[in-house]
């Protein structure tokens, strides 16, 4: 079976790439970004969904995405979404939890809809 | 000046609506569903945007979206998204820290655009 691909950037020694990184998430550039500055945070272990991450590493979690987003934040950046998919319906493509960090810019042309 | 919306929500004894609720966070419906079960998870306290938000709090951020999510899984319902917006470029429109989640159907005709 092939490993799961965020399975293999959590084991790789490559670490050039990595944003901001904590003791059970790291984050990284998406590289299909839908705008500038997309980033993805993901966790160590491979857990599926949200529903399988243990409450207890909620605040590495926080760290993680609060320490990425400042990283991202640039002079033209004014805001930015977090949004998580879990499970194929809702647009999750690789089944290992992970956050997308949207760095937000005047028009920049992107919606989440809600 | 006017209380924050999300605050007086906190402190109002009515909690017939909540739908989860722990020491940091609790959880009701969005009065403009995007979706079917369409909530808000939204903390006690107030707090502008997930920067604000204390790590030590990110336990409880993840069990009440857990809890909430939980509960609004019915047998249609095949994923979930979680989505935050932050500062009103990003589409934030109430300035207290609140997590959508939208339980996610076939057919739904939603989109997260990621």
């Amino acid at each position: 079976m092939e490993e799961c691909i965020f399975c293999k950037i959590a084991k790789s020694k490559i670490s050039e790439n990595i944003i901001y990184q904590n003791s059970n998430f790291f984050s990284i550039p998406n590289i299909n970004p839908k705008v500038k500055g997309h980033a993805l945070v993901i966790s160590r272990k491979h857990f599926e969904t949200v529903l399988d991450l243990p409450n207890l590493i909620g605040s590495d979690l926080l760290d993680c995405i609060k320490n990425t987003t400042l990283k991202l934040f640039k002079e033209d950046v004014k805001g930015f979404n977090v949004a998580n998919n879990n499970f194929e319906i809702a647009g999750q493509v690789v089944h290992h939890v992970h956050f997308h960090i949207l760095p937000r810019r005047e028009d920049d042309n992107f919606n989440l809809g809600i």
